[in-house]
């Protein structure tokens, strides 16, 4: 029997990315959608690309629709107004939160770099959704906090290292490049072809990116002691891509530290430790994340490249790989596509 | 049992749709693979997207080894190249030929706009690919000429219109826009991101494009007399997407025509009538054919819009609906994921 | 002495366009800005590409104020609005209004495809700002009404065409590509790179854009009697460039086209009859148009292309070819630069 | 009396924009063009956006042409053929050689990365042409070796930091983005818009790229001693534009090093510290550097983004005011027009 599927927001592009995905999945299906602004309108109204291919009706919020009709809900809300809804749902049906709402265990945090928070006692019912390294919590969870987008690019090559002890945890600087799509489908003139086009440039330089303590939550947690990073994130002028540059210094090789990632993900079919240094276009459209290390022998630093798709392995390809471990599927089930290339 | 698949020239971007489209079938999989170039390589090492996802090595062209193995082979070789190798298997498997070898019935027509035919006996058994107007001919065909890309865009629009006579046969207009990776893998100037991104021009203006004649064939016979049209195609600073604006007389109104069309598509699943016009984004990754149709009471004129992406539905998608014609599958297996968007 | 110049509406992009053509101009600069939004920033706050070149205070609209400090108003502001402001200096000072406000000499024909006119009678008193047809005209003047891009585009290779009588004057069809910043600074789904990026498409079809009467009133005026065009408009996922394919019905050969071109454009420094077809990187930040003309023997119909910065020829720069004009300047003053390539 | 300019190697990217700035600049003409591909044509026929602009032929090189006809030769040709031209006619004219042959002034280094030297005495002789550090060497050098992109992007911010010594010198790290145009014009898989567009990547990671050794040759002679980076470069799908994000240990605050490179600037037209992080558009076609500093409180770490455009400060821009500091001219003449925006 096919999972059902709710999705909360399904008019912008996370709800779009996860509208792709559930098609393609052999095991599930969507019965419920709803936005904040288009609730009674036919999604196709909303999302030129799906006329002619789904029938689906935004519906008002209903927990008792919802739950009597789901097995699931993605929440594609934003943080704050996420919250909200999934506390109305929460223990009736499993929930992915792909807002930032449930990711941060420590409340304080949360309040310091996002605002009050309306539920804090759910946050610790909440496992935090990256796969590869909290795939057995996921799978016995009903609330999974989704990562952001950049964690999932930053933490996916860290973790092992930094639980293996192999880099030096006072001294990680992140680079991190994203494609427009992660600001969302609102307009604005950072958005604006004209202004973002044919550009590139950074923002929220020097630890103001409200992904930080997310990134260092995982990263402290993966040392046993608090770890902070130097961050900065950039805006590329395409849609979809996400390319993180990390420095680390370390007295392992490169062969040692390409063995030591790729002991971690051994089984996991969605990492991958590649010659050479990978591209944003080797993801695009998909669950995958691959990452380069150089480390040239003079230098004490080496330098991993990771490529994700931050709509894909960035959110919703990854909520739904959390929903294939909470349900029993196939971890790839439904995201076994090849990237669309060219 | 899944329908072995061979590609020759596997290393373009039509063979990479392939691999693609049918990776994502149910009822497919690969068996051979060849290139001009990269014999004896790993397919993965060509096309960097496909590492980690294929253990195919790209062999020597062998007759007997490709029937052995293949129940059909795609030629994604050039015209001029792909005849000599079709000819090889033509008869032992069957071969949807993506080049222009095939598609122009009039030898001499072919001699004219390309170059000399060597297997010309070939011509008369292929069956145009073009699937909502040749159906059932493709159902039983052992050679499929897949059509052109622009052809493809063109004749789904116009075939049922100059069929039906509701359009002057003697003054259509074509203006057609296509995405750069039309023009191959092939390295040049005029495929340089720093010559055509962020530009736009007309080529090959004026009655000089090799699609032509295979576009005058098609309305010719859907006209049952000799149609010429005006055509002139542009190049986008876009990989994928092609859109053609079509002028035509008629003096039936909007209603009719949309009419006309939707009564000659009800049935195929790829083709649909929208209202406003597509754009591109619409069908990326897709093998749909999307039509707009646009009459002002005052103006003796229709202008048709239709929006496919030409490696799908105008190469490789198309290839694989002639496909499952030719196997007796659903017409659509593999072929229904939904457009990547954004 | 420099021209003294005030701008009204300077945080767009034509407003941007002008004071960068200004800053270049040998003499003529910049004394007043004003837009409807930022009064009392800094112009470099609002630009940030100005920052550290100019101190520029945007002010509020002040008629006495400008007569007293400007020779030449710019009108950047919208059509509807421009009319308010311009009728309060017309007079005082001399006006190139960009908006479409008095290029319609047909109020009712205004009012059918714009608005309301607030001030008809100076409507009579405009020059239509094309420079290479109305260059006397425009000497003269003290209200130019600067020419719409799309019009631009498309009357500078067909009003000498039209003029002459070589080309049939009810079988004119027009299909225009425009880039984004055509449709100005303000933020909107159709802006978002998310979803106009890497996408085409036509818009505003069947007679429904309202550059159509402005070309018609030009094109009936250069005939002698009413010409009706097709024209359809579409979207470009660039900046800046312009390109028109004009399809029309000729006896003239493509020799006697393209010297029927030259010979109306012999001594106008901007517009060029080229070989093969112009592409928009060719003109990309000049004031130039590059037309280019394809006729096959056996067609009755003649391709022609014409490109043109929609933000240069197609708006300021053309504004700035009109005040060399008004103030007896050497036509190219300030427009010589060369294209920015790549 | 203007300078005369020759110019080899006009038809790749750097020569055209060597063409546009000299044709905006008030003393300086170009009398002389070569190429190594294309002598015998006209200029304009190998960059179509010169058709109707200029008459000029490219000319076999003649060091007795050149010497009569040119004060000054810009060499655009690649590293390893320049040094064959420039030691013809160095001491007969002055030259700025924009490949890499003279920057090395270790001739076992520059062997060691790149290849042999023809005429190591003449590096000696060769100044390096940063105009903002070596300014007055400049004004008296007859040969001067003009910096790469990447290093101008980097030593603008870098260098009065280590000489100042505010910064700790053995832990610097270069994270660098640069537009296509900085591959050049010749073809290649890498610049095929369908494999370099919608996608980023790093390449030549881990202490290979060529300019490494030019850039940390200029911050030893900065820093006194000896000063190692690590440097990553990135390839971004857009054609101008360069970007380096530069993390350095300090225990200044973010307003000391503001002041540090404003007092160094001071008098430099060209570069400007500008609050929040410059976008590459804010200099397209310009000759600036912009630089963005940010450091937090709680870090001892600050952040440096520094934007030029590639092709002008990057490559010809800086050459040309080179030119200008070689011949006492004004130091921004020809190079004050605002940016192209949008």
């Amino acid at each position: 029997m096919a999972v059902s599927v709710g999705i909360l927001g399904a008019t912008g592009y996370t709800g779009a990315e996860l509208l792709r995905l559930i098609h393609l999945h052999p095991e599930a299906r969507v019965t419920f959608c709803s936005s904040r602004q288009h609730n009674g309108k036919r999604l196709d109204e909303v999302h030129d690309f799906l006329r002619g291919t789904t029938d689906i009706v935004l519906e008002d919020f209903d927990e008792d629709e919802i739950s009597r009709r789901c097995d699931v809900v993605f929440s594609c809300l934003p943080h704050g107004a996420s919250m909200d809804f999934v506390s109305r749902i929460a223990g009736r049906v499993k929930v992915v939160d792909l807002s930032a709402d449930f990711r941060i265990k420590d409340v304080s945090v949360y309040r310091a770099w996002y605002q009050d928070h309306t539920c804090p006692d759910l946050i610790q019912d909440a496992v935090y959704g990256l796969c590869e390294i909290y795939r057995d919590k996921i799978r016995g969870a009903s609330l999974v906090a989704n990562p952001g987008c950049y964690p999932t690019s930053v933490l996916l090559p860290l973790v092992p290292l930094v639980r293996e002890g192999v880099v030096d945890k006072d001294d990680i600087i992140v680079d991190s490049k994203s494609g427009v799509s992660g600001a969302g489908r609102g307009v604005s003139l950072r958005t604006h072809i004209c202004e973002v086009g044919e550009s590139f440039s950074a923002y929220k330089a020097g630890r103001s990116h409200r992904h930080i303590p997310e990134m260092e939550q995982e990263l402290s947690h993966a040392a046993g002691r608090e770890v902070t990073i130097a961050f900065t994130p950039h805006l590329l002028p395409i849609s979809r891509g996400m390319l993180s540059t990390i420095y680390v210094v370390t007295r392992s090789d490169e062969a040692e530290l390409k063995d030591c990632l790729r002991t971690a993900y051994d089984g996991s079919p969605f990492v991958r430790v590649v010659d050479g240094q990978p591209a944003t276009k080797d993801v695009r459209g998909t669950n995958r994340c691959l990452i380069g290390v150089v480390k040239h022998p003079s230098s004490r630093r080496a330098v991993i490249t990771s490529a994700i798709d931050n709509l894909t392995k960035g959110a919703s390809g990854q909520a739904v790989q959390c929903m294939n471990l909470m349900f029993g599927l196939d971890e790839s089930a439904g995201l076994d596509a090849l990237c669309l290339f060219p």
